[in-house]
């Protein structure tokens, strides 16, 4: 056994892989694929030409092209579906436990999927799929699976083992047993461990742990995330609202859950629009990327004409016109500080949340004390370094010093206010808080010289 | 049993546990937390002032105390730890798993972890202990825990359960059990699922999956986090140099480390050079948000003395002032969205990496696409709203265009190199990025304004 890659994940492999695909060399493909992770080969056909991806399942045996299918890269598991017949992809289908099969199928227009699902043989799997695909694909619903096993409070250890038996091929990965009561209500679990350990006619009513943590179909999947971390879950049950126990959430669709969480909210606070990566299209990427920098663009104009106002002020001092960037900068970069804490704060929502005014007054104590470093170092530079009057250097200062403040408030306020009526508080953060800060920053600036230069 | 919550976690109970603590009801304590899930019970005692959490924490049962000690919250665990005597504490951490007691004497000085050693009763669990402490914490040897099930390829399915519940106490999860040959090294492993269902003279040598992923101890935190995410595992064997099965980690510490690591990019990212939380003090915000803002300061002031040359550009033309902050905005814009989608890149690193000579050629039909769509919109807006001369607007709209190309290639080509000599990408990316992208724009601009307008 090799670490971590029990498979050859190399460029050799991959050109190999394709001359063999041309000849049609489905001997090959096999056996070279035999003792692979599923993960590593979904990575090799990430790399192939459609095409050829498309060759490689066919070559494979339905089970293990069906694993595969599920790791491929979302473009590549797109183009692929697409490209298969409903009656083929039924057939893999019918492989999947039942969340993958639903992840599958979503990708389709629904008059294709219910062609697929017309296709699939087993009656039990259908009707699962059938109840997953109700459910809103973020929620605790559109993320389970009907796949577990639960045992009734008043089996033995011997006949949960025969369920186990029973249920082995369709459930890969056991971690407990659901204890539910005659009504299907979810009582407790059962570790594994227990099990294995207990005489085999100890009733389950004397095993199981009451004291567990299940969540209701209705949940977002970001907060199904958050339970399962702070609970140190690798499972967790999920319950309709009369606390039946209807489905199964595992950690490993979380942790992708997770990174794209991740990913999309560093993304929004840095002004893409689009949940987008580095080896997308040009044009997706451009799209992505326009609709903000047009906002900045239009928040830039803006500015233009508002600096417009004191064109007599600048005629009259033009070392007005030098620090305009000094200002707007400071602004942003204060803004963009305070809102990434607020957004990680709200997205790690506490019990015991700190009151608006407790945060507010923290806020600008922190402003306060960083604007008055700031303002003294600019004051310094600019009367000492830059040879300006002590009255400009105030001006700067002053200006300085109150857009940290304001910068400081507009930060912490955007994203609270976003919240509040069902705005993702990261999307729209970063960039309408660099851009309104910068012309707040302004408009704090020439007001501020208007004021003590008297122009 | 209720949803998600347990234990009724409320501003009302907290407010009775602090009279009840003040009362010194040790009955009132044990009996309201009897039910509770430990990580509810850690949320309350973040809460409370560390002397209230330490009498709380004193009043439970050991076992219990060490597993809420673990999940507390950073900076009230730190204080706890601080205030235990190391007797006191030495108790606590013979309760703990290794990984956990390793977390926590981390945080003492190595005198008074040496102290607290000393105190402790289980010897094969001291011996563990200072194995764990010999690596980095951020390795997949300071993530691993000694407490896992191995099993001889020898043995029998019968001798597997007597280890089972030999280790029972001491291994709290066990998902697979690990096979080992006779000098311990790694040879794959065996489903629980699958010992139960076995016969129990059948051999583990029959049973167990050779196709397993394992990480060296040297692998670092984050890639582990990736190798788990990737192959879908709740939990990874941790082999040394020889491949010597010698820990596990499982999934409930790679959570915690996803999160952390988002949280800290997101803060790299927006200038925010230390972790810190809303709810840190007042100090630690202020000293965590200046390094960077400083050094945007300086670069502002930079940009103050560069546009002084430009001093008499100014005067004759007061409107290249108008449109100071429009460029700089948009090359802060155009920069940040390049450098997250490369942070977001590398940090998913794939065998088949473009070349740099793609990327690049990448990163300039996008910046062109954009660059002519923003350069344009400005052209008109300059020209027919500002009612500015055309040789105005061109001038404006050349500066624009080019500064969008030069900052896409600052954006993507300093998260590559910071990567390349070693510094984290992230940290340094943000602020660096968009300091240096002002001073670019601000150069770019007047030198076009001197060029066209022959000032």
């Amino acid at each position: 056994m090799e670490q971590i890659k029990t498979f050859e994940l190399s460029k050799d492999y991959l050109e190999s892989l394709r001359q063999h695909i041309e000849g049609e060399d489905v001997a090959f493909i096999k056996s070279s694929m035999e003792d692979a992770i599923m993960a590593d080969i979904a990575a090799i056909l990430d790399e192939l030409d459609m095409e050829e991806a498309l060759f490689v399942l066919r070559a494979l045996d339905t089970a293990v092209a069906a694993d595969i299918l599920i790791e491929l890269d979302e473009d590549t598991q797109y183009r692929v579906i697409k490209a298969m017949e409903p009656s083929e992809l039924a057939i893999l289908i019918d492989q999947m436990e039942s969340d993958d099969a639903v992840d599958v199928l979503n990708q389709l227009l629904v008059k294709d999927r219910e062609e697929v699902i017309g296709y699939l043989e087993k009656k039990e799997k259908t009707l699962h799929i059938m109840e997953l695909l109700r459910y809103d694909d973020d929620s605790a619903g559109g993320l389970m699976a009907k796949e577990f096993i639960k045992a009734n409070q008043n089996w033995t250890v011997v006949q949960t083992i025969e369920e186990i038996r029973r249920q082995a091929e369709n459930v890969d990965k056991i971690y407990s047993i659901y204890v539910v009561d005659n009504k299907e209500k979810l009582m407790g679990r059962v570790a594994l461990k227990k099990i294995i350990l207990a005489a085999s006619n100890t009733k389950i009513a004397d095993l199981y742990d009451e004291n567990i943590v299940s969540v209701p179909t209705h949940m977002d999947g970001e907060e199904v995330a958050e339970v399962m971390r702070r609970y140190d879950l690798e499972a967790v049950p999920v319950v309709n609202v009369k606390n039946k126990l209807v489905g199964r959430i595992t950690v490993d669709d979380i942790l992708d859950l997770i990174r794209e969480q991740a990913e999309e909210d560093m993304q929004a606070m840095t002004g893409i629009s689009d949940d987008v990566e580095e080896s997308d299209s040009v044009y997706r990427l451009s799209k992505a990327r326009l609709p903000w920098l047009l906002i900045g663009m239009v928040g830039g104009l803006l500015g233009a004409g508002f600096i417009g106002f004191f064109e007599e002020g600048i005629s009259a001092v033009t070392a007005l016109a030098f620090f305009i960037p000094l200002i707007t900068a400071t602004g942003g970069n204060v803004g963009i500080q305070s809102s990434t804490l607020v957004v990680q704060s709200l997205a790690a929502k506490s019990v015991f949340e700190e009151s608006l005014t407790k945060r507010f007054v923290k806020v600008l104590v922190v402003a306060v004390l960083n604007g008055l470093v700031l303002a003294t170092f600019v004051l310094i530079t600019v009367v000492f370094f830059y040879g300006q009057p002590l009255k400009f250097g105030l001006v700067v200062a002053i200006a300085l010093f109150s857009v940290v403040l304001l910068a400081s408030f507009m930060g912490t306020l955007t994203p609270i206010v976003l919240d509040k009526i069902g705005i993702n508080p990261a999307m729209a953060s970063g960039p309408f808080i660099t851009t309104a800060n910068d012309l707040l920053g302004l408009a704090v600036y020439f007001s501020v010289a208007m004021l003590l230069l008297k122009l």
